[in-house]
């Protein structure tokens, strides 16, 4: 489906866009099913979120109006939104005059091997650290080399995603989702205060297991704590739940915890 | 000036860009006088570096073509070269088989104001830390927010220039122009080995100052180091030498060897 710039039918956006020439912006993925968009709520909470802390407008009646009349169209696929701080001449300083330019672009839903919700996946251990800038931390913004690095990292289908810390060596996340664990039968997740991005399955979980008056625990994880951890999984909000099988020289089963998790959100997700 | 895109006049590029999506590329910012390109050289070897750091094709003489059938065209101005990764599906991969993009555009030169060169400037102390990643560091790639967010902290004309320390606090650079100070009689700059840009004029001081006898010292600098400098001077390759004559509670005059480099960076400059 042919893209949506500042809500008319358009393939590009002029070579002066802040979001080509400085990473300038921000982005969401969202699933849609039969023209339904999952966790809209949390992707335009976040979006709010990133809108704010980067200085940018965010009209979000506009927003919602956009992105549901092209998930209208779309039917099933996923939809990527990105906001950019607009145009402006060469130099870091924004034109406060200058309206942000929203970007809609449809893809189909990605086809990944079925074995990877029920088997289970092996993820590789990423060389590429996550640089600590508690600035942008959570932020799903368009500054993703590091991601891009990363994920350049291994070819073939033996890793379906890689695993990263950050420059003091903790754990992150995926180069493309979460990572939660569960230890001493507690769900826990690290922390994204200094780099990472919030995923809005991950803000779903948790929101959810607080509710339920078992509250996912949200620390510093060190990657000694993988080897103590009773079932390990993987997360975002097109795929759903992935549970990890092996990392390194590591080992789990596909546990009941990553089960349930897992029914829920193909239910959230429309899988 | 329109911009070309791939060697051909075009204001556009395709939304499906990988240096929309990620800031999957890199620029340079070259400063044309007369249709004279000032430290091609320079730009042409930085950006070599960070295409093979990048994992980007470089194909140098395409580029030198285009850079100078461009500056012939502009005469006067400064061009700015984007390498982006080209076009991909959503994901973090990249297709090997997807050619880069070249786009090139121009902007008339800058008038800032003669008293930068002739009385100095004061330089604002920055709030945004540049974080860590020595993957990147030294780089002039599109991930630019960093870059973004300290320009925003400060308006008006009072300051000129904006100075940026790393996450551990070490002094690094300006948010466009790299820092120089004069201690104990040698040329000191800071180390780029975490973060920061390596500027053309700064590689150009460097050699020539190597070549000289006299190398500059490179190292990390605490901004307790300041307190020791005789000169201090800003750099890049648009506007030349800038002295510094403030920074907080500090103040420097404007020292002889800033002006004999000043000379020898308007020469190179045709400034």
């Amino acid at each position: 489906m042919e893209a949506w710039v500042d809500g008319q039918p358009a393939s590009a956006i002029g070579v002066v866009n802040r979001g080509l020439a400085y990473g300038d912006g921000l982005f969401e993925t969202i699933r849609v099913r039969a023209t339904r968009l999952s966790l809209l709520e949390r992707h335009l909470e976040r979006l709010a979120h990133g809108c704010a802390r980067l200085g940018l407008p965010f009209d979000e009646p506009v927003l919602r109006a956009e992105v549901r009349g092209y998930a209208s169209e779309l039917g099933d696929g996923v939809l990527k939104l990105i906001v950019t701080r607009g145009d402006s001449a060469r130099g870091y300083a924004g034109d406060p005059a200058a309206p942000a330019r929203r970007i809609l672009q449809g893809s189909p839903l990605p086809e990944y091997p079925a074995q990877r919700q029920t088997e289970g996946i092996a993820l590789f251990p990423c060389r590429t650290r996550l640089a600590e800038q508690p600035l942008l931390a959570g932020l799903k913004h368009l500054n993703r080399l590091e991601q891009v690095l990363a994920r350049a990292e291994w070819q073939g289908a033996e890793f379906a995603e890689g695993l990263m810390c950050d420059s003091s060596g903790r754990l992150i996340e995926g180069v493309f989702s979460n990572l939660f664990m569960v230890c001493d039968g507690r769900l826990v997740t690290p922390g994204l205060t200094r780099c990472g991005v919030a995923g809005t399955l991950r803000a779903e979980l948790i929101a959810q297991a607080a509710t339920e008056g078992e509250p996912v625990v949200i620390e510093d994880l060190e990657p000694s704590r993988l080897a103590s951890a009773s079932e390990v999984f993987m997360c975002n909000s097109v795929y759903g739940i992935w549970p990890v099988r092996r990392y390194a020289q590591l080992t789990w089963p596909v546990g009941p915890r990553t089960r349930k998790l897992q029914q829920m959100a193909c239910e959230l997700l429309d899988i």
